[in-house]
């Protein structure tokens, strides 16, 4: 049966991000940030398992610890692929400089208009979607939506759709 | 079985919302609409059969034909309530004082952060959700997705959280 599941924020507290993914947890003396479960949490957690992709379709990037998650799945082999806005790209905290200089693969529409999905696609099988922007202000501020679903019908269709953009983004 | 469906944005023409949406179809001798079936059609068709109720909670409203979509249900008896955000309310182009003006409920943070969820449910039965503001851009500009679902644990999930806001931006 698929599984289904939605997470709602803002969340209270920014959840810590290496108790959460790393190994050996946190091993900060007085961490700042939260180790209960939360969304963020949530999410760290289902992109820090990515095995062998990541399809990345996200508007706005300026997150570090996200932007942190997608270089590490990148340096152990997932093949990591990120479009966003062209108008971002420049923008304050925007992290494409930083995913591109680590090598991970960026491109962007070239249009006034704005790519403005905010989805993700984890090893063509799990499919995160919704209202959230790889920003804090999303976290701890705004009241977001991501609905996460297995469901391979519509993975398939937002498969689709991103291999369409990630060939009409083609800077060749 | 539950049904899902997904429809992306742009569309390359602005869909006729009398030819999907009245009973006596278009009447314009040169409609300068199309007939053809694309996304915002399904999106007109999906909003104009709503019997019982609809809760839309959507950052931006500033789409005309939408909105003429959420008065005609007022008018026919379904419980409309709009969540929107606060500073769009007075933004150019909104149609949160024509909708208040004929009746419809509309409700607003008060927060300098975004509400900004993009998603509505109709007969709390059916679930639209996705990056798609209700605004022209977002019909034939940008890039953008809006997921349909009757999933009943998904829905329940997002009535709850509607009517939690509800409550939340209630004036009183
Ligand atoms: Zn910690
Ligand atoms: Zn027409």
């Amino acid at each position: 049966n698929d599984t289904t599941e939605v997470i709602f924020f803002p969340d209270s507290q920014v959840a810590c991000i290496d108790y959460f993914t790393k190994v050996n947890g946190c091993v900060a003396r007085d961490c700042k940030f939260s180790h209960k479960e939360n969304s963020l949490s949530k999410l760290f957690m289902i992109l820090s398992k990515s095995t062998k992709s990541m399809d990345v379709c996200v508007f706005v990037l300026t997150c570090t610890d996200l932007t942190d998650l997608l270089i590490q799945a990148h340096k152990r082999g997932v093949r990591v692929r990120v479009i966003t806005d062209c108008e971002q790209v420049d923008a304050t905290g925007s992290q494409v400089w930083r995913l591109r200089s680590e090598g991970v693969a960026v491109r962007t529409d070239e249009s006034s208009f704005f790519m403005h999905h905010k989805f993700v696609v984890i090893d063509e099988k799990t499919l995160v979607n919704g209202s959230f922007n790889w920003t804090r202000q999303a976290i701890t501020g705004n009241q977001e939506n991501l609905l996460i679903s297995d469901n391979s019908t519509l993975v398939k269709e937002y498969c689709k759709q991103f291999d369409h953009l990630w060939m009409l983004y083609d800077p060749q």
